[in-house]
């Protein structure tokens, strides 16, 4: 399957009439190799490359059977131009959003001969359509992170802090299965209008909103989800919203299919939260890709180019947010198969 | 304090003569700001601005007084570009290191008669000295570090695996402050050869090596250490070296003071493995800086043009790897005083 990959890439290098292909992205580095050794990788038509330290060596042996390795103890940039120096064409493709502005100039400096060029999204565009192995991961890892928002609900007490509840997440999800993808977002009250909020040592009052967005990681694929939690009873104004909310994703996931523009998507859902007269509380993108990264690639905005195809997996998570009140959002992730979108399971 | 570190910087800014500062880097975002909402920070002699998402206007407009927050929907280059249009020499440093090549290239497309000038380390070189506060907050991670490993011992039996004691040292560190500064190495048996190996199902055998390489994190300031745990009968070899490592250590530390260059550190203890047949083992350097980053200046290295300075905390970790077989690390923190070098505390 990786061999697939690699074999893609050269594929298009080929096309393009390009040397080489140096691959800064540790997580398309990983993609291709199925090693989060830290270096580099160059992919040139007939051969490839592991640039990586002394620190990897052994690891690097083990697991990349199929690169040369290059072990170096400074950066890659002088073992990288040894190879360049025995190129023909000098055409050299590189990922110009993941290199500083500092190492590229210390790259051109020593190479140039070279005719740098800038590969925007070569591997990201095979990332982005996931395959079965793929799938059945972030099934895995979704299906942990229900399971965990399940676990949190026997320590709500009153009492209870933000950071109890977080820290009991990252046991519960460490406990079955690699680790979570990202700190996990637990909001009481007011809290719960911070869309990115860090958890605290904020205790839980009776009768709040509790936000909870979680999300595993197995075999290095992420999941996402977001649910609420209505502790005790809460205002009336936030059950309404949250009617709202889920009603909206039940009625867009039937407009994901191949060939929608993710904009229109995105647009579907700003136009209904208009309508309710809460667009202006809907502070963010209505969803993004899911895969290696906890956010990548499809991004589900008003202003994305994307257009959604068979294997994409994505989050759908309107949300609403009033600053120093609360906030509500549900997150729930898409699968887009050949003639629709499915949510990825029934839970939530 | 903050105050004081804003007051550094713009005065640097006046003696460079430069109209402004952009700052990309994260960690001198928040060295500055005290906040970890996301976005930039451009500093000019009189003004400080912060440009920020509408995810984290919220929390940015709550923390942070002493700037101007600039709420962008997407990136902060056309926000920036406006300050830029105001100001009267053109002259912006930047951090070079800090921005993607493809991100400069956008900022200067739109800002033609800006002239960008690198400006390497000014926040880094006020971070590499730690004051009261700081060592304060170090020392409790440092301590919180020291617990843990007692308590992990009594995770220790046949059987365990790298993951348990790993998700075990993450929960306790939870329970006790922010998180761990990194993830956990726990490494068994040949597994110890690997200086960054990733823990995972490898269950412990009677009679072999641990490797325990964790950090809690307190106030956003990292520990780092690594003990070594001698399970049940392990070859009298492994001793041997734990003996010449330690002692290297405690001999190391007597050199430690202001105005001696790291690279001479790094060289005595070179000095001493090479004696023992012990150099083409020792793949790494001698140590790094610990702060807000678990790795930062000043490393400890051949080639670090470091000079030893007060207030200056990092770690001190000779290792031995035979890849196969297993490998010996031991790494203690430092603090550079005004008269010598100390061990953080006396344990390990």
């Amino acid at each position: 399957m990786e061999n697939s990959r690699l074999k893609k890439v050269s594929q298009v290098l080929k096309e393009k009439e390009l040397d080489s292909f140096l691959i800064t992205n540790p997580y398309n580095i990983f993609y291709l190799s199925g090693c989060w050794a830290q270096g580099v990788v160059l992919i040139t038509p007939s051969e490839r490359f592991f640039f990586t330290s002394p620190l990897f060596s052994e690891q690097a042996k083990k697991n990349l059977a199929k690169f040369k390795i290059i072990i170096s103890r400074n950066n890659f940039i002088e073992p990288v131009t040894e190879i360049f120096k025995k190129l023909s064409n000098k055409k050299v493709g590189f990922e110009n959003s993941y290199i500083s502005l500092c190492k590229y100039e210390k790259l051109r400096e020593l190479n140039k001969e070279v005719n740098f060029i800038p590969l925007e999204n070569l591997i990201e565009n095979l990332r982005v359509r996931k395959d079965e192995e793929e799938i059945s991961s972030i099934k895995r890892a979704h299906s942990i992170t229900l399971r965990c928002f399940d676990h949190l609900q026997k320590y709500l007490q009153r009492g209870v802090t933000e950071r109890d509840l977080s820290t009991e997440a990252v046991y519960f999800i460490r406990k079955r299965t690699d680790k979570e993808s990202f700190e996990p977002i637990v909001l009481f009250g007011e809290r719960t209008s911070l869309p990115h909020g860090i958890p605290t040592q904020r205790r839980l009052k009776e009768n709040e909103l509790i936000l909870l967005d979680i999300g595993a990681k197995t075999e290095e694929y992420c999941a996402d989800l977001t649910t609420m939690v209505f502790w005790g009873e809460v205002p009336d104004k936030w059950h309404k919203i949250y009617k709202l909310l889920t009603t909206v994703q039940e009625e867009i996931i039937k407009e994901i299919k191949p060939g929608v523009k993710s904009s229109q998507i995105d647009g579907m859902v700003r136009e209904r939260l208009n309508k309710a007269g809460y667009l202006d509380a809907f502070i963010h993108n209505t969803g993004h890709g899911v895969g290696l990264e906890v956010h990548e690639r499809p991004i589900i905005s008003e202003k994305s180019p994307e257009i959604l195809k068979e294997g994409m997996i994505f989050t759908l998570e309107p949300g609403v947010y009033f600053p120093g009140q609360g906030g509500i959002r549900v997150e729930r992730m898409v699968i887009v198969n050949k003639t629709g979108g499915r949510f990825l399971n029934d839970y939530c």
